[in-house]
């Protein structure tokens, strides 16, 4: 009786931040996404936690990098619907940036950022590689519907999108990225400081004639300065809390001191030639063997080490495990170039000595920094955010420039300089003793 | 100029769902229950996520059982709160209560139900085990307070709390742990199925004064519904979801298929004599060997078993890490006996050998069921909800004696019998014939 | 050096219920819309509470009869632009059902259903002459776009649209309406018991080729059975509360009593021949008369009456303003008959008389009933909830065929019968004798 | 079976912020609270609207004063139960704060702060008026508690407590009203822009020994610049947006009219010697005059007037109840003075009546200022937000010493000047030749 009809042919993503994100499998383009979120590369993402170690301080953080992904293909989607009825692109453009959106964390490797510095190498160089090379399935889906799209793809991540704009809705100050960042990671943290007014700010972005530049029209002042203030908390509260600060440098030690176990010989557990005792090794990792690490290679490893014989390398992996973590201490930062190399550290180093602790791995520095807004910047359009002049329509000023609370963030960038070490150790606490010869 | 004060004394857990939870380090038993968070055995509920396979259809639902089980300990703490006010308890009974809502689940192995059907054995057990084993860390932190608390804990576990209401807070049809999971797993699924009246409850719950019964106030009817009425909507559609079902089923598909190589000889990638090696040769584990499996365990394991020889071990974990889920067909469950037995298994069997898939890992069944209430059940107070009758004040009467709602919901449990199998091999689709063969 | 767009011409409503409400100045049809909110019939609508006297029971119910219409008409889009993709309809036919959405309501007196109850007649028939009547601004704002668009949106609100289905997204059992409000009333009272899966309703929403019926794509199951456990719940918990109900039954005794002394002469403080002395004599009021009644002109009239000599009028204005109450007293609705007419009510009566209270203003008795989803109905299309089978892909079945859960619904419909009468009066507890005397 | 207990015998109110807020009946000084709410002085806030004019520019912003003043209430009974805890107070003290709580907005008139404006009187004094006279049900429901209560509790809230804290409570730069209207006018408008985190703000209050300065632990700067940034927000985007303002100044030119029309003879429609025929006559009002004063008696007489003789009267309240709102113009602050006296505002009005429009109500200014955070003020203790020093633990310092952010908002105090007159006027428009007169 009834005619088949094509609504039932729709694929839904429930999302905790955004409800239903719906693709089409009608649409060939559509089609072309839902089959780049069915690759091996990008179901990766599920085993890899957005946040790192920031469960450790707010234990609801446990999403991965997966959720997000799909978050920012769908944020991406609804700037580039409204933004084109100005500055029209062309479909694959088109297509080229929602997969941006969709692909541009698949280069991130297990606890992301912590790993990204123990590489040395840019998760964005692993993105790029990944879309490039042949061997991957999201090369071969993106190949399948047109020879040139991995490299367009990679183009828009790059930020040379053909217009500009397209890649500015992927990333800049005002992108799909943060926007979806900030509200996840506060849902999902149960904090309240990451929330904004989403549903205006999208409906005030608008993009230059020329397609250079995406921008907020006046009015939209009021939630610019919200969105910033929200990305100001979230920064404070959250991505530098002192408890994932602290877990951080403890993971970089555990790391380091397996790396230098593995460059004396072999580290427990870990068997030659696989993944693992390549990137402890320092040796290059070839893509299959990149995207074979997840955040469970690394858990399973340090699940083993609290077992293994190397005192050190068994300590830290339990402490962390099990989050008996390093005290974190907050220097002020004036202090930090006299702290690194001066008579400080010194001191502490041989304090941590004097109790048995190889002050390589139990003493570690960290500085966390943001700017919530830097005007003007060298690095151009992707890091302004551009807002039509009330007073001379028509015309586009920096939104430091009319908004003195933004410009209160500008002044004053956010440095924290932090030490860690261990409060105790085998039952002495030697926390005060390493506060008063690190900060007197 | 200020003196101290003891209000800078509180922990404080940042819940997605509750809020701020907050324990006051200057109270002797809000340290106990720290001390108890702080072990090893608690933060591995870290790395078990609460929903298992459950991510795989709701991106979201990647929230561990750490997450769950200060969350119990939470509400526990606010029913007890209330209810003692009605039915005094010892103020040490009152500990082991909030204890054993702190610590029931520490007896989950890695994907939870799963593990728990392939060791044939109680989460419960284990539970048990490692709160009465001297060895253990929790096992310590109890004693150090006092010597028996560990088995009165585990009493209050069993249902065996004096007085008896303090069990059922725990562990009944109208508990902290249900009360928990149903606002927790919708919060994370964004799924509004779940939400209830919390707060309404938790005021009308009352106890009997003998302690031996917690029942619901007359005007609680409404409310009480409305809880049944969520419950049973979050089974329909997360528990019992078919896309969780199918990736469980291919979980127990891996860890046969590894079983039985096991028995065979060895499985590639475990050294034998480790945990997982004991797991799939079915021998007894120690509860420290317990304890070292979590989720990334596993993960890694079928990270590695994906590269291994065995072409079935290999691409059953291929398929489960990159979501190759097998197709799940739903059975009209009066057929049920018939296909398990019958001549349709055997036919579907047939043509999946014909198409060199080894049934045994390849055709796998399951059947989920539930009944969102369940009135005079033979297993007790802890199954039946009573409410006070509003026609005769002072007497107790089954909820669903006074709602056609929820006897509604007696009168038709739910059972879902289902098949999986690979919707293609080797490039070949094998739905259809399938589905036709099984269903006819 | 910006071109102008056409992106700032939108109108834009802040709805807390569905966030963004969003028109576009540059769209002739919105622009219609636009006039036609601004007209004074849809302004009035600020002057009249969604929910009559529910504040009284929840003191956030004070939102208007406004914000439910730009609710609806939002909804009401959302459905029409999803359904027409599988049945087409004109655009002419679209922007009437449009308006519909939006106008449905216009026809509401003050306190809505109260009124409606005392001039013994319905809404929808005031809304049909509000928008034919050439002397309102409505109907002259629908003339300027086209000369039948009044008897086009009268028609699409009868009922009659062609395709059938565009009144059924107004007015059905799953409509645009509903929806609005159960969400609505769920927000601003602040109980959880009307939120439902939104999103995913919408989306499974479908209408049959011939455009006669809507129905729900066979996945919809557990979504509808949702959506109807939330209208049960907030019919019996807001809408049918006693203290709402209580609140009405008064201001029915207040109108009855003014209308009373109407009869016999004058009510102190209306002046003869205002739209409120019409109203109280029961002569027809003119459209413009009637649109100048809303609830400020009842409200300032029983502020007035609280004052006047009449001590029944002041006595019933005074205790309505001022919350204090008749006592509400559920009734066996078997007795019902029997109370009505029988001995019980006789004696009810003399005692108040006794007590000097006169019993036709102080005992009065309402019934409310609701079934919250009722099959077959002999009222058609609009009172069935029709989802395709599961078994038999392209046939409908009635909702309650498939779902044990709905079922009950409909065996049990829903009928609360009461008694209203004061607790005290003049210092004197009348209470328990009513209450002995009433129910025994 | 079971006994009586206590547990039924709480009294709860649904609050869309709050959730449940309980009353105990079975508390000697919640009965007192109880009955203060039900006293005519505290329902008749059910009829004045939280916002003015508000939902003109927000349609969710209906709802009344008596939501509000229950919020503060719970609030202020919050704090107390935790800052107690740090400076003890005597228990009837604590009853006289909560009363202040529940009691500091009794003396609103209709619409709040335009009445209070025309007035040119503090409700501040009608509350304490209210409070003292014994004519008043509040009155004598707090007398029939303790004699001296109605004077303690007028002692709060002009800020005399003993000790000062608890007058803090409820009202200074971190007290429950503020709380309370950020979290509540941010859920009824639907804005998000008034969310801070209540919980931890409430965690990080606390009192010096000495009672006489609330202030923050340290760790509570983020928390505190939170809820600063959302309270800017709030005054921007709803307190003083444009259509709100303009919505104000209308009713202050309506009430002018009327009252240069009284002066000059009669009112239409007001009787004389009636609360309303006072208050514009600009006669003293006694407390029973001035409470019968509620939204609809102005929205009633409004109602009336659109249909009388005076075409000013009758236009500008035609134009208010149906949204015809003058133009809002905001004008550069620097020019204030110059436009208040200078000859562009002698032309402005001069068009004005060249075009039959009577300046005295067609054209009207307004200035709407508020500085987020303004430290060491002149007001004393109530205006400076303390917070314990990171530095010196021990000492206090004003908060916007040590955050940039907080400064920024101190240093740039914000105000807006507008002017409002009609867009058009009998079918011409006026507003291109006004702007241009004006701002130039």
């Amino acid at each position: 009786m009834l005619e088949a009809t094509t609504l039932n042919n729709e694929k839904l993503y429930r999302d905790p931040v955004h409800d239903l994100i719906i693709l089409d499998r009608d649409c060939p383009h559509d089609r072309v996404i839902l089959s780049a979120i069915d690759t091996v590369e990008v179901q990766r993402l599920r085993r890899i936690k957005q946040l790192g170690m920031a469960n450790q301080a707010y234990q609801g953080a446990e999403h991965s990098r997966f959720s997000h992904s799909i978050g920012v293909l769908h944020l991406a989607r609804r700037i580039i619907a409204r933004l084109e009825r100005m500055c029209p692109v062309d479909p694959e453009e088109k297509l080229a940036a929602m997969l941006a959106a969709l692909l541009h964390d698949v280069g991130h490797g297990p606890f992301s950022h912590v790993i990204e510095k123990f590489f040395r190498e840019d998760h964005e160089r692993w993105t790029e590689h990944i879309l490039l090379d042949p061997g991957t399935e999201i090369n071969r889906v993106l190949v399948a519907h047109s020879a040139d799209l991995p490299a367009r793809v990679a183009a828009v991540i790059r930020g040379e999108s053909r217009p500009g704009w397209l890649s500015l809705a992927i990333s800049s100050q005002l992108d799909a990225d943060r926007f979806d960042y900030l509200l996840r990671d506060a849902h999902m943290t149960g904090t309240k400081y990451g929330v904004f007014d989403l549903e205006r700010l999208l409906l005030l972005l608008r993009v230059t004639p020329d397609g250079s530049k995406i921008y907020i029209a006046a009015k939209g002042l009021l939630p610019i300065e919200k969105y910033l203030q929200s990305r100001y908390q979230m920064y404070r509260q959250v991505y530098f809390h002192k408890t994932v600060t602290s877990a951080e440098s403890m993971l970089m030690a555990v790391l380091d001191r397996a790396a230098d176990m593995a460059a004396q010989g072999a580290v427990p557990s870990v068997a030659p030639g696989t993944p693992l005792a390549k990137l402890l090794t320092r040796q290059p990792l070839d893509i299959r063997e990149f995207l074979s690490l997840d955040d469970a290679v690394l858990l399973s490893a340090m699940n083993l080490w609290q077992e293994c014989n190397d005192p050190i390398l068994s300590d830290l992996s339990f402490r962390l495990l099990n989050r008996r973590l390093f005290k974190a201490l907050e220097i002020a930062s004036t202090e930090d170039e006299d702290l690194i190399f001066g008579t400080r550290v010194v001191s502490a180093r041989e304090f941590l000595e004097s109790k048995g602790l190889d002050f390589r791995y139990y003493l570690r520095f960290s500085k966390s920094s943001d700017t919530p807004y830097r005007p003007y910047s060298s690095r151009g359009n992707a890091s302004t955010i551009w807002i039509e002049s009330q007073q001379s329509p028509g015309t586009l000023v920096d939104v430091s420039d009319v908004s003195p609370t933004i410009r209160a963030f500008t002044e004053s960038p956010y440095t924290i300089h932090r030490a860690f070490f261990p409060a105790e150790h085998q039952g002495v606490s030697i926390r005060e003793a390493m506060t008063s010869l690190l900060v007197g």
